[in-house]
């Protein structure tokens, strides 16, 4: 298949244009390459030494013979260009990783709230309005996330995107109908997810357009297969109190002996994905396309659930470093039950990389090997989710 | 109150601006003059002749003694402008009118579709962003639309916004939930309008902002008792295919002898109100804000449900002329049922203005006084829904 990923430069779409490249797809990248940018803007590097694109681009083709394209552009700003793309590419699919991805970020200021919004929503809706005008039938594979659903109403299982719910008719009689699930996002950044399937629902209704919405919980890990065969094609790492994901803040610190920080009582039950599935359950979703006329596909794209304070005990004992709790800046629940489905992705072929086996690896293999370059002042989380009053 | 009205000189905004201040309430309108833009772009003009808008408010100051201010900035763009306002006015509420309102406008091409996303989303987000970081206790008065509801997926009559539905529980038993009306908004446009009660929902939650978003049904009429009062303060009357609303089009098309345009068989139950309502509507929602804390309150701002095809007859017989049947450039069911709650605002004291009273003052006040200055060759919708496969 042909298939552009967008935001192919950043820490789930690298990873996953290698191994789609593996998969003997033709890839082409488009980044604007904000990632980078906003690690200048915030002081920040990943922890691992990631190379420009160009020169990973090379030593893929160097190790693999494979070609990569590389298309620096800004989906939600550049239209004519990326609508010029597509009918030179022609692609069976698009990957589309091209949002602000941070929930703390989104949270840090005003500024940070308009760029997310601005950012995230205009380039999803330049994708479909670009395809439509196009008139190509390309499946649109988009990474949302777990935190669009609200966490707990119910006390039943998540289900994949649609919900049976009982709504009274006008005869009075109780019906059964299939809703998508209510939402409850818990940051501008999830926020952005929720308006996003809005976008991709109104586009299958009004244009057919073919859809595969994946609700991602929070990843894990580095590497791929792929990005361990250089050093040149390595992951991004970002341990910060923005970027860094809350299992892989939990590695860092455990690598330096730094206590490791849970935000509250850490009664939050959260889901999680090692980067290496994310990377599969692309690919299954982008060769399994919906058929034209479907409504748009929801798949949970996770493999397990952990209470956040769970987690830090475990990486605790196995490190020997004590846990922190510190205040939580987030404005939610103190705590939370949650059971997920996702069969789905297991249905169609994906066998998970569980946590209990892979976090040793992850410790010894990446956050030891690069503790050296830890900025220690870059640990905490200063975002807040709500202002403080003023004095 | 002080009220800041953000789309102040537009069609809405105009009238509900002029009785906001008649009421004594102290009004700032913001205006970035899109909407006469659009006029120069589409290369039509009001029906009545409004004049500029520093000479509507000097009439108006003229005629009543009343000073309102009129800043002319991009609510989506200006944000440090929008800001410094909040500082300097201290509002009380802010009515947001701020947004490109036309479904035919927002379908014309690719770029109408990107216009009206990326300038409806970034207005209501630079706004909800802005209070926010003013500190201010800022009531929200936004016009949202009947059109955010998925049409008769019950048959019951659609609520005020919340819909209890029953869930089931990990128990296995069914629990009733008041959850935001399930959306299934019929153009992108409207899904503007969908993206923004998440918006509300959002900031409402995170932030305790206090939100009224009114959804309105089609706007028919023109005058109000205030724009009435000077010819320089006439209110727009549009009849073209992208802005004219059904029955302001029917209206104009039967003083000037048109056959009247039915698109498809008419079938579609629409919800209305009189632009006098709007004004009264927008009083009773900005002088009763909700408590501090509690959830966006949403009301149906609508006051009567007529059949398309039925109002076409009804104005048929009233003016003698013909009914034609157009092809429907819309994606939608060619027939609906549609009962609403309107009690929030009855309960408020509207009295409203009904069709069988008003339809004929219309037809003569404006429509026939006009009716040489109407362009014949702007009436016909040209907007398609679908793109037409290319040959």
């Amino acid at each position: 298949m042909k298939i552009i990923v967008l935001g192919g430069d950043g820490f789930c779409g690298w990873p996953t244009a290698l191994h789609l490249s593996n998969q003997d797809h033709e890839i082409v990248i488009v980044d604007n390459l904000s990632r980078r940018k906003i690690d200048v803007e915030l002081g920040v590097s990943s922890l691992t030494p990631i190379v420009p694109l160009p020169q990973r681009l090379a030593a893929w083709k160097e190790i693999t013979g494979r070609d990569i394209r590389f298309v620096n552009l800004d989906v939600g700003k550049d239209y004519d260009r990326l609508l010029a793309l597509l009918h030179q590419v022609k692609p069976d699919a698009i990957v589309h990783f091209a949002e602000q991805r941070a929930a703390p970020y989104s949270m840090k200021s005003s500024w940070h709230k308009r760029y997310t919004v601005d950012n995230n929503i205009n380039a999803t809706n330049c994708l479909l309005a670009a395809i439509v005008e196009s008139g190509q039938d390309i499946h649109v594979v988009h990474l949302g996330t777990m935190g669009v659903y609200g966490y707990g109403t119910t006390g039943a299982p998540i289900p994949e995107g649609y919900l049976t719910v009982h709504v009274t008719t006008g005869e009075g009689k109780l019906e059964p109908r299939e809703i998508l699930h209510p939402t409850s996002p818990g940051s501008i950044y999830h926020m952005t997810k929720v308006m996003d399937q809005t976008l991709f629902a109104y586009y299958n209704k009004n244009d057919r357009l073919r859809v595969t919405d994946l609700h991602q919980g929070i990843v894990w890990g580095t590497n791929t297969s792929e990005t361990k065969r250089d050093e040149r094609l390595v992951n991004r790492f970002d341990y910060d109190g923005d970027y860094g994901t809350v299992l892989n803040r939990f590695l860092m610190q455990a690598a330096i002996g730094h206590p490791l920080t849970v935000h509250g009582t850490g009664g939050q039950t959260r889901a999680f994905i090692h980067i290496r599935d994310t990377a599969r359950c692309v690919e299954l979703a982008a060769t399994n396309p919906p058929e034209k006329g479907e409504r748009v596909r929801i798949f949970n794209q996770m493999t397990e659930t952990h209470r956040v304070a769970d987690l830090a005990q475990m990486i605790s004992k196995m490190a020997g470093v004590p846990v922190s709790h510190l205040d939580n800046p987030r404005n939610e629940a103190v705590e939370n039950e949650l059971q997920v489905h996702n069969d789905c992705l297991l249905d169609l072929g994906l066998k998970p990389t569980k946590l209990e086996s892979g976090l040793m690896d992850e410790v010894i293999d990446v956050a030891k090997r690069y503790a050296d370059r830890c900025d220690r002042s870059k640990i905490p989380a200063t975002s807040r989710w709500v202002q403080k009053p003023s004095a």
